[in-house]
């Protein structure tokens, strides 16, 4: 059996630790960050990732994946501590408390880090805001095998609580990157890798184009699209058609139709 | 040049009125909801809906297109009403302060409304929960030229500020109609109409499968998915690949990636 603490006031340092870490500024700053629910640590149990510190509320319901989280955790050397689940519902914010929550090290987001021959598809995201849009667009990579994300200049933060929950485990399983897009353009062309966007400009049928491995699919910001520089550098520029009235699809979804063509193009 | 109310109160009775109209519960009573912003409602405009009545603040940058509103809502018999910026950013939900918002009569969703050989898709959400997804789908129904998304069973409200934000105008351009899964699935045998479903069980790759207009492409809730029945009772069910972890796509991501293919396969 692990050791336990057991916490029982709003006002312990641990809880304003943990509540800090809704806030970007305070993830960076620790380089931690919370995932919360049992799916979600489990997910990243199997993939292999372990919380330094799960905390569990007192009057939770027993559950054999949980106790298995709690025996990896402990035996690995990391902290489980209980908490009132008053306590841990004002952690993990009041429109859906969960039971269990857990603080993960921050990834190495270099892009040094990524083996690019690891997957034939890789996503981009350039300025994406919305953090429900990264973690929807790390769940979408999962599904079509892409090897991570990538985000250029100024995305919002893949470790956001939102973005978190939004990825559906995928935080855990694909790589993610952070770069400025010099840095990002500068990697690239240091080897393989086509890059492709969906563009008005000077573009190919989305569905005729020719993908190649590896493919780094790019999005950009939700209200601005791409800038022009980002089009121009694109070896591959693709048109997904728009019948109606609006001129573009939500950020999220425009990478996953274009996903979802490459990877059928790709696998032939 | 139009009537003009200038309100400056916080507690004007319409200012209450207006942020009212943030709750569903208000909003089905008043049969009214609340759209945001110069480029939304230029959209309706163009789309042939105008507000009942327009809101503006007093202190806004002038702009032709706001012009044209006003001028085209005055022509219509509707109200034209200044307010304080500070009241109207209270109105609006003071994330995104918008220096315009309308009021409009929520439309006829009735499925006996649609005209179902109208369009060759349509879009189908089974208690999906989200409004952003609703509204994400709505956009991306305008993007596939389909005929609207019929909403089954307890979905989130389509009218909902959130929602009618995230679906960028096609509130306005796509058919709406609720219904329960029994009147639905009872409307649809009326008729032609082909529905279909991605699936796990007895089903056909999303690339290879017979589409069909009117096709009636069905998405479930963002965390149970589909019922067993709905499932059962579709014409054709495919699968969509999952090479990850995940067992899932976010559900306006799978219906987009199906909207797609079958507009594809549609257009031959």
């Amino acid at each position: 059996m692990a050791d336990r603490r057991t916490i029982t006031g709003f006002s312990n340092p641990l809880v304003k630790f943990l509540r800090s870490l809704r806030d970007k500024k305070h993830r960076r700053r620790e380089g931690k960050f919370l995932a919360e629910g049992l799916r979600l640590l489990t997910d990243a149990r199997l993939a292999g990732i372990l919380p330094e510190m799960l905390v569990m509320a007192t009057g939770r319901d027993s559950h054999p994946l949980l106790d298995e989280l709690e025996q990896a955790v402990a035996a690995a050397g990391g902290d489980v501590i209980e908490m009132d689940e008053a306590v841990l519902a004002k952690v993990t914010g009041k429109d859906n408390p969960q039971a269990v929550a857990g603080v993960f090290a921050e990834f190495d987001t270099s892009l040094a880090s990524l083996d690019r021959s690891a997957a034939p598809i890789w996503l981009v995201a350039q300025a994406m805001r919305d953090p429900g849009n990264l973690g929807t667009m790390l769940r979408t990579g999962d599904a079509v095998c892409a090897g991570g994300l990538i985000l250029i200049d100024d995305c919002a933060d893949p470790f956001s609580v939102e973005a978190v929950r939004a990825s559906m485990g995928a935080v855990f399983t694909q790589r993610i990157a952070r770069a400025s897009w010099e840095e990002f353009i500068g990697w690239l062309r240091q080897g393989e890798g086509q890059l492709v966007a969906a563009s008005l400009r000077d573009s190919t049928d989305y569905r005729k184009a020719p993908y190649r491995a590896p493919c780094f699919l790019m999005v950009g910001n939700e209200s601005q699209g791409l800038p022009l520089e980002c089009e121009q550098a694109c070896d591959l520029r693709v048109t997904i058609p728009m019948l109606g009235r609006a001129d573009s699809l939500n950020a999220a979804i425009a990478g996953a139709v274009l996903a979802y063509e490459a990877l059928a193009a790709l696998r032939g």
